[in-house]
């Protein structure tokens, strides 16, 4: 079994570091190998995703990914900007199933802008299709218009697409992850508006017949948007396409107050997958040995249950960072008054004597 | 001046006949023309917005809307749902600012689901594009897909799109209101992945050259919707396209907690407007003289500002609804321990008398 290692940019080599501590304390048989990606990788190499990080992603079982961005890189070209990495293995890899858990751990309840009754206990898990849908649709770019409110303006435009068996794909995968957990899908759309999400609803709906033990309701985007914020324990899992699930699963993350805490799983139709945590790079601490590094070191846990069949060392991860929370260790951005403030090493450490 | 009144469905009825007669106690010199809209017209005349309900519209000055759709609508075609008229007057009457206040009234913070001090007096106002980008993007439809993950399959597609012109007018709009605020825009956008929104930030980035009074950030959609639950006062104006303003502006006007209060305004370039509560039709408490008609009274004195030239008038109307929150009066959507419940009739009734 190969682990593709890929820290990035900002605080994705300090947290990373802790992962790999982590699964090196498992004592398993893997092999590892680091490579530059993002703006750590246009530094080293011109390119945010240089061909033989690529390849090393494309022979991994698993991909084990920080987090790539920082505002110095923000005057590039967009294919040279870091986040084009990660598109660039989405679509590679294929990577179509999107894993984002948003969980509310009991003893960060108080974090969250929410009322605590609206969180405690909180567990939701949002599937989002990741390699369809106006991200990748062509034709995209620039022209001049020819109809709409201004012909003759130039005008910038991008292609929304989803096929049926694109949908049916990552439908049953929601179908399949709602089975395991409290048998109930949220399919989120626009069909009122867009072409797109009207297929997205009809064929959700054919495919939940395979699934009469699952139940499956149907809801707009903006209304999602809003049932969020006032009753985010009424979902169990929600099921969305690449743009709504992108909006989506970062509202739903922030609800927990803890987003260094989120891990997430990219998978595709091999069990291949790219494990990262659900926040970003955060320039502005890195560095400073402060970040979370818990988000990063639960995502190695997905990866030891998705892609490498671990799932005795996953839940062994998982029960080691209940019991450092437990102790009452907290970076900096899970910090409250009679908690005892650790730094990111000393919360690696403390995982690993937990294990 | 003429009002086009346009109750539509579900509570439409109940909250427009209050707003009316809040309008009426005014005594100011306008015609009021009621017409059907809606599933309302679907079951009068056939379709959601009969020519005549059309015309009325365009010869008016403003129009009062209530708000349309009912469940029992969901089975028809696409073409002749409720919503469709809503769509079809933005189109042709060219509404293609739309102004969302959230506002979290002093007497109503505890209704939202955040923490009391991240929405205590919270007032944001989201200005949204409504009649571009995806939701009338042609070409739009079902094909076979030629490329992609699956060729050959049946595939749906929409057309994103933004003209230089639309986007600057838009940005305007959004630069001029801050003038009369706290002079703040946060332009949302998801730049880093789609050709419109980097054509959106560069157009917008040149507008604003024009208001150098007024201090402009960008931000990512995704990023937006998490900022707006973890510090939604760190906000002034939000302006974003069409598609993400109708997610952002329902999250944002649920952290108010009070929906059933919030008021929007559809302006053209001639000051025509669509005036309507932000809430929908409601069909589960439509007939029972519940509904809180606050939205849509308050919906009416934005019509006044903006399209009738009644500045006082708005003003009148604001304060007496100020004075029947003080009043301890509530409809049972914002009811709490103490206060005064009362139906949708008793509280019109109650602003009348608070002129
Ligand atoms: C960096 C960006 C392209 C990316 C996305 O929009 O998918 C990010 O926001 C995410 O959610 O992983
Ligand atoms: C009913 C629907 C078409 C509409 C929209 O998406 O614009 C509604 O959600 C709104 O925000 O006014």
């Amino acid at each position: 079994m190969k682990i593709a290692v890929l820290p990035g940019d900002g605080i994705g080599t300090e947290i990373v570091a802790e992962a790999v501590k982590v699964l090196k304390a498992l004592d398993l048989k893997f092999e590892m190998e680091t490579a530059p990606v993002g703006g750590a990788a246009y530094e080293a190499a011109g390119h945010p995703l240089p061909e033989s990080t690529l390849a090393l992603a494309k022979s991994a079982d698993a991909i084990l990914f920080g987090a790539v961005g920082d505002w110095k890189y923000d005057k590039l070209d967009r294919p040279l900007r870091p986040e084009q990495a990660i598109l660039g293995l989405r679509k590679a890899l294929g990577l179509f199933a999107n894993f984002r858990p948003a969980i509310c751990y009991e003893q960060l309840t108080h974090a969250s802008s929410l009322k605590p009754e609206l969180v405690a206990g909180l567990d939701i898990l949002i599937i989002r299709e990741l390699t369809g849908d106006i991200y990748f649709g062509q034709p995209r770019g620039r022209r001049t218009a020819v109809d709409g409110h201004f012909p003759g303006a130039e005008e910038a435009f991008d292609t929304m697409r989803y096929s049926r068996p694109e949908i049916e794909r990552i439908a049953r995968v929601a179908f399949e992850a709602a089975r395991k957990r409290s048998k109930r899908v949220t399919s989120v759309d626009k069909a009122n508006v867009l072409e797109t999400f009207q297929l997205w609803k009809d064929v959700v709906t054919e495919a939940h017949k395979d699934y009469p033990d699952v139940a499956l309701d149907h809801m707009y985007v903006d209304n999602a948007a809003m049932q969020l914020v006032k009753a985010p324990k009424a979902f169990d899992v929600i099921v969305t396409g690449n743009m709504f699930g992108d909006i989506l699963s970062d509202e739903a993350s922030m609800l927990t107050g803890s987003i260094g805490m989120l891990p997430s799983a990219s998978l595709n139709d091999k069990k291949q997958g790219l494990y990262e945590p659900s926040h970003g790079s955060a320039p502005d601490i890195a560095g400073k040995g402060v970040a979370n590094p818990l988000a990063t070191i639960l995502s190695a846990a997905m990866m030891l249950r998705f892609s490498l069949n671990q799932p005795e060392a996953a839940d062994r991860i998982e029960t080691a960072v209940k019991k450092v929370l437990a102790q009452g260790l907290r970076t900096p951005d899970i910090y409250s008054d009679g908690t005892t403030k650790v730094g990111t090493v000393q919360m690696g450490d403390a995982v690993v004597n937990a294990l």
